[in-house]
């Protein structure tokens, strides 16, 4: 993708402590558009105040929002993106500045302006947390941008956080997350030596890199997507070091399957582990069961891998996000309708590159009394 | 501050793949906003294509920005921020993206719409970090605001964080961030016991907190803002506990004092410390030390704090974000200036609610040969 210009979005709010004089601040900040020689057209409402707009002959435009319950606000927008074009945006925001703080002799509650939003760009910054806020992130290239039969696969070099692994626009795993990776292990409290473990997902190859390292008997991970497991051999080693240059190793295998089906056989075939991880990406973001076969899914995997675990095994997963309270409560409303009776216990981890606390779960079977 | 209205300002983006017919883009989408009954003003350019704005009798207003290189930007920007309001604007941004994709079926390079930015709300979300990114935060509640003689200190409640004081606009703590306060006490790896440590800032109290528990002989903090310390002392109480509830305890005192002075008199004095751990604001943000006073203060800071350093004691510091390169470049030079020749090591270390890593530096004496 070539390196295109973008148009570059830039803010300025004022929060002022009264209802305002429209009409006094739009005459106060006209000659400030005037003298960039911008062309003025003016919107007024009988109630709602005022919405100036100014276009420049270089396509660049500016729109001031006077609204009377007192707030101001101003947008510029301009293509072609180059420092003389932002040391203009800052220059003229600089002087509205200026401008509505002598207008106005130190009574702004409020001067707010926002990192410039780069909107139309060839790398896309912007990926919100799963609690839908909006956060900005220092990605400076695109490193591998696929589309397989089950999702986008997108793998974007940060600067701080190294590559980060994003299916369908959901931030998965940057090389800077073994948190994660530590957290969705049990937290270094197991003992994975001559232990039988299956991995549900994890394409990152995180999982399987980490847990390689501590002797088991045998892992197998069920992933679905060989794209994500070509894209992050490649390109997030740090994460996966070399364990996915190979489908097969001494003491590891690799499924390219759906999980399901892999699950019943085993299910069938009475094969049991001593830990199951879930990695699978389907995070419970609905909060209405009854409606969404997400949750179907989820209980049918928590059920299926119930019956492959040994009775003192352990089940690992990734929750959610620790806002979205309503989606955990759900979660744990399903533990409790499994085959078999479950307990659980979860912790909350900071992962670096979700910007958003994230709940990890443990799950194990209930011990019968005897 | 009462919970006044504020505006919501939502964006929609499409990427095309090849130029744009910037006239048919035009024709299709004015029946959606015309079909809402919203007055049209048009401006179009011979090169830059056109710019549409539109007005709704409610105050409510949007742009259309049609770029000829293949972008067009949506902005909606509407009042009085009720769940009814929202919807239709979701309808008429849903009702966009339809149209868009059936006259470019399929050859959208990309659709973004990101999170609602919210405009002079009486809470502000937006905290921008160190390295100039955007970022929401999931502030629900204004908590402390004052103003001291030195700084605006404020307390905002994250859902996830807890309390985050924010001092002239940088997040310095929350009370999840142990990660911070552990880091900059040498991450886990120093005993305290007995020993005599001068903290320089640090009135969120976490420092010294900390450290109580470690049984030092005794621990001087020298903090300039009685209001920092108020704040903290009601409001981050999971991160100072009680140790801010008295100025002096058995093994501690707390200073209100500029911290030069104080460093100053105990140079004269020969007094010695174990550890000296500067937690005071001050980043060094800017890359130019021959015009910035900051580097001079920064300079002053630890030069005084080696002449109260025991010989084989330690100085702990917070640097800056990881991704200030040059800033952190020319902070190392400057331990390279100081008046007796000194080593350092560096930890990169995550802090939840900064959103980006935080580069810690341990400094100390070298070894002069025997």
């Amino acid at each position: 993708m070539a390196a295109a210009a973008a148009a570059r979005h830039s803010t300025l709010d004022f929060l002022l402590g009264a209802t305002a004089d429209c009409n006094a601040i739009l005459k106060g900040l006209q000659p400030i558009f005037q003298q960039q020689r911008m062309t003025e057209t003016i919107h007024s409402w009988e109630d709602h105040g005022y919405l100036a707009t100014y276009t420049n002959k270089n396509g660049s435009f500016a729109t001031l929002r006077i609204y009377p319950h007192g707030l101001v606000s101003v947008d510029l927008q301009s293509y072609n993106d180059d420092m003389k074009g932002r040391d203009k945006i800052d220059h003229i925001l600089n002087k509205i500045e200026e401008r509505m703080k002598e207008l106005f002799q130190g009574s702004i509650k409020r001067v707010k302006r926002l990192p410039a939003i780069v909107r139309g760009d060839a790398i896309d910054r912007y990926w919100p947390t799963a609690d839908g806020r909006l956060v900005e992130y220092d990605i400076d290239e695109v490193v591998y941008d696929e589309d397989s039969s089950f999702q986008n696969i997108k793998i974007l070099h940060s600067k701080q956080f190294g590559n980060i692994l994003i299916l369908s626009g959901d931030v998965n795993l940057a090389e800077s997350d073994l948190a994660y990776t530590k957290a969705i292990m049990g937290s270094g409290k197991e003992d994975y030596t001559g232990k039988e473990v299956l991995i549900l997902g994890g394409g990152d190859g995180g999982i399987l890199y980490e847990i390689v390292k501590l002797k088991p008997k045998m892992v197998t991970m069920v992933e679905i997507d060989q794209l994500v497991i070509d894209g992050c051999r490649k390109y997030m080693r740090k994460t996966c070091g070399d364990v996915l240059d190979n489908l097969k190793g001494e003491c590891y295998q690799v499924l390219i399957e759906d999980c399901i089906p892999v699950l019943k056989r085993y299910a069938k075939e009475g094969r049991k582990f001593d830990y199951v991880i879930n990695d699978l990406t389907a995070v419970p973001i609905s909060t209405s069961p009854e409606e969404d076969s997400t949750w179907e899914f989820l209980h049918l995997i928590l059920d299926l891998s119930m019956k492959v675990l040994k009775q003192d095994g352990k089940y690992f997963t990734q929750g959610n996000c620790i806002n979205l309270t309503e989606a955990l409560t759900l979660y744990e409303e399903q533990l409790g309708k499994l085959y078999c009776p479950v307990e659980f216990s979860k912790e909350v981890v900071c992962v670096p590159s979700y910007m958003e606390l994230w709940v990890f779960y443990t799950v194990w079977k209930k011990r019968t009394e005897i």
